[in-house]
């Protein structure tokens, strides 16, 4: 069965708890659920992980360039600084849709730069965390288009 | 029943005809069928314009603003130069979602701005045309929320 | 007897509904009315147009060059991105004032910068739409100053 | 009666004699003499003051606060650098309109930007002298739309 | 017979009236008919358009793409801030030559930018109306070299 | 009893071998001695800790938001590149007040920048390891006024 | 005995009035009172002088050179464009630290910067009016240090 | 007879053998050829010279001005670092014509600014070596005008 | 007998006990000894003023406007920032050489820019105070030149 | 014997398999083996560690400090990044060769920018795995001339 | 036999005496010898040239492209300056290392920029003269990979 | 005897002819028969170069070092663009004046810069040819100072 690995970023762990006005009241287990049961209405494997720290979302990717078909990556605070994530992404040659909660170009300057921007598929943000099932929803429908599986 | 606009900015009526490693190979009929055809399994009706003139689609976002509940918006090479059409938005309050075909991050510097982006809910670019479904999706979930109708 | 033409730019015929807070209940017709009642007063005739359409808005500032003696010209977002709009009036070379309801240097970067400015006689903004009227007494003064009449 | 106080800032005291291409020929005596004139006629009091010292400005700023209903504000060179105006401003929170005699933004690209722009109510420049008379006008019609007095 | 489309842009109607020192004297009609005639001489089939209007000059182009062989465009204002009709002429790939009859460089800071020029085959300003009929020479040379006919 | 978390960020372990002529030649054990001799003195418990690692620094700042009062932060050389470090401090919401050994502004431009400023209470810095000791003073002064304890 | 000079720039005489929820409600007398109180308690006289005048602040600053140990400045609006003042306190090489009630760098971009910063011993800002009494415990401390007199 | 000087920078002594894609496969003797040749055709006469020295081009157009109606220069790569050589065009006086084989607005950032443009009465670029014959001819034609000869 | 004023700007008054190693250890008393005694032998009556006041300068630059044939000015660090003293020297039109004891372009960045560089005569620095007697020389050829008196 | 640290940033690990046009074929362990290898030739010791953690790699130069001669350093993409990491070279001071596999100026923008650059002793880049030797050959050469060991 | 050819820039027939601490005290005959000899143990012939003019660099590099195998070049100042020294490299396509002596980003920022780095293979630099004899190590390398001579 | 350079830069051989009303009349020649009298009147021998070659300038700046206790140079153009001669000047560390007949400050924006000025010991600007003489004054001065001759 096809594969997608969902990975979320620093300070996500505190979705529910953290400026709920900005990210809602879902945790990131509730997300992380929501995705598993898509994931299995559409005939896929989705694996979700998060950390905060830089090097281990690295490595994260390039696990996911071996064992997935797929990257969904809400990188939060190392989107707008992290050249490494972004050389990550390009070296194992993954395709990823970059996924955001909020409207990042409705926030501060310094959010509206991303380096993965230009190595990513595609781009969802500000559609809350429905934007992680819409990237999941795009990503089954590539597979599919290739013949479902890696 | 719920009413969603679909605007298409300028040169976007080449679509399909225009560098289509870009774009696709699909015409903007093609995009309007689709979209309407998923508008009626989702309950909501879409009515589709295109124009090549700033002026025309100011209009347009305002006569959206008394008819209908959700805006989709692919403003073109308008996106990156015209306050006129922000404030167009921003004048008649209207839940708008912005859709680019192209990631227009991984394209010319000029490109990276959006003048729209700090006024609409959210934006999905780079997942070709299926991003257009994808935000009629959205907008058909937030209906619902909100009771289905304006 | 001397003719002044008064120009709006886009989304300022939505005047009264839009964005309230920043400018004012009053709507586009009660602007032009209290225009007209003032002109008359000061013997001179007023014109008031309105267009969300940058060609049009060039169109009428060539047409102002050839039948009006002054220019008073709000030309809301189009002010911070026309140049065809500054060169028309450079063109006609027709005395103008601009025009803001609202402080533009009290609102977004972007605003700060007017094209128009360097090629107009005068400025006045952040007076509401009482703007207008002072506009239309110095331009009155200075037709007067001349011999009243073009 | 109500109160307005109109500030002159540095090299002020030289109008009628420096650069009068620019600034014109009347001094400062005829300038204060026609607002003294039309305050009568509007019924409001006028005090005018001038200085070339960036201090005193600042004190008789925080001596309008507490004396005047109205600041009619030319700061000169100061606009285009002082903070500590613009705080006084602020700190006293008393409605401004500020006023410059030639078009600043027809000149040099460091009188285009003002510190106190975004803590007046309103700006009027370009119009010659006449612009402080024309900030009179609306100083006026705001005290008598509150009631006339402080 | 090969045809070639010379697009004029806004205020160019007004050649001729407009700042004759920087502009000349000769009217657009003048222009245009040397270029008729000296098409004919090259045989080559010359239609001109002038509009002030950006949306216009966007379809404009959008039809030389389907009609002519070359285009000479002269974008005037809208060259420094159109990305539309960049990428009409992107759209449609018709080979085009940049002209302007002033030179932009010795202008003003916000004329040296031409979003059109990095998708142009050639440029020629500053050499007056000249300019238009050296790049009609262009054209016809290319046309010849290509067998002369589309 | 209410607690105080003093983060010290990458490099700082090497306090006391490090460059002393700008650090001082202090060991960070005779820092984090000192600090809670002072937190004894004051009636509060002071927690110290020390990484070189970004994303262990995002976990204990997420950590003293569970579990500490007042948070006291010289995140070195992360202070001028880390967003996750600030949206970590203001996810929690703790109080914090920003420390630098040396006086970060009579050094290399990089350094002047601090993403972390505008989400905390205040900052100290250039006072040596001193500074650290005023701002425990000014924690436990306002863990004071609101009770003294968490 | 041991002097410290505390030097209050423009619109601090304001402070307990002008903009409370920025600056507090203590007055100035009541902080020169307190810093007294302390320095008595410390074995430092406290000297305290305010001005609006950049020249006055100039002066002071040369006078605190002869006079003082120390100088605790909080110079307002001038630290963010003041280039004399920073002279001063160079030319006097009095060590100094510069306080700010509020925290600079949360408020508007042109309050981050600070001329005077690259020469004073160390900053202390958002604290509040415990600032000062903090920045004099630093003095004190110093002062001792050296042998407790100049 | 009248005279015209082409002058050539740095590397176009290569032409025909670097870059061929991006210059063309003429070499500089057959484009020094065609010139002469419809120079004869004209009735001007062409003088061509070639240098990789900005300071031999310096002396070249300082005796271009002694003895030339005209000048025709592709200063290359010194375009766009010479102030030297823009001295020198500015101090003979010289009527020029900027020509560049290539659109150096489709090249590197840095290839788009022209130290000599301001200076300059047009410029041919893109053209390919078919420039210098238009250029050519826009000279031969403003000579006549004059009255054929210096 | 001709008259020039020689304006010392702030902190000048420290000459001779500040950074002696850039300023040198001469008093001002002793530069305006100098400059006495020179223009005695020259044949010129030399006023010398020293001001730590920005509007005190400014008074001064315009009494040396009614009664003095030259200004020789180092405004220190007023040179770098002040608007209102180059309006000054604007407004009187009074012939000024700027005059500064060390080289400014071989110290900060933000020395190197002059507000009153583009109105006056011409500049010396970096020659220490002997450049004030040249200066002094400059303006009595000056003087000679135009027949020795005002 | 002396002893040389190599060591290689984030991504370096899928040397040989990522990017293979821009990096090369050799894994990272044929790197490591060739670097052993001249070093027993040249009669130094080489570790050689890998990291996609910048807070590991901060710990790892420090380790460095305390047993090695000499750092030769591959940061990778936290070279454009990371202040810590630069921290760390300079708080060791041990003499550090950057190495580069690829040539970082002939890349993006953002890749030219190297924070440990004013820190290291010299840089080896475009050169391939080669640059590593070479960076050895200078190291030990160094060492040598220094009496060969710590 | 294969050719390198060795380019030393202007200032650098001073070597050994200008500014020893950062250049260190070899002469220019030291390295060139070096050089000489170094490239007869590793079988290439090497022929060094020095120049302080830009046009005999150009041809210098010119020559090269037609007689040599490699190219090392140190531009020294024209590295930062000089368009056409990149454009001669690029245009003869000759395989080149940029060296210098002292390391480029550890100077003034100026120094930063390399005009020829994006058309170079690789860069050595801080290493001081011994640079040149790494580069000539690569050089032969490469030319022995390709079968050893041109 | 003690010997001055004085280097003239390229066009200056055009004095008197090159735009006058900025240069002045005179002509190098007069220029250096002047410089030459003084010096015999003060002592000091005075060799004048001029060259349009930057190359030459260096050398000629190496020469001088050799040759000459002073260097007074109007390095024109070359000024703003040559880092090459200012590492001239550094390199043989002669003491220099910098020289240019105009006010640079009052003239373009690229005119601003001076490569040289940092390394200089003082500048004297827009004082017309006049200034050569007073930096000739001051050479002798210096010279004097230190035993009169080299």
């Amino acid at each position: 069965m096809a594969r997608v690995m969902v990975l979320h970023g620093p300070n996500l762990n505190l979705l529910g708890t953290r400026e709920p006005e900005i990210y809602g009241a879902e945790t990131l287990e509730d997300v992380n659920a929501a995705l598993t049961a898509l994931g299995a209405e559409l005939g896929v494997e989705v694996e979700c992980r998060q950390s905060n720290d830089e090097g281990e979302l690295v490595s994260a990717i390039q696990a996911a360039g071996k064992s997935c078909d797929y990257l969904i990556a809400n990188l939060a605070a190392y989107t707008h600084t992290s050249i490494a994530l972004m050389d990550a992404i390009k070296a194992v040659a993954i395709p990823t849709i970059e996924v955001h909660i909020s409207n990042t170009h409705a926030r501060e300057e310094y959010r509206h730069k991303s380096y993965i921007a230009p190595v990513v598929e595609g781009r969802i943000e500000g559609l809350g965390t429905h934007g992680y099932l819409l990237a999941l929803r795009h990503a089954a429908r590539k597979i599919a288009a290739k013949g479902g599986k890696r």
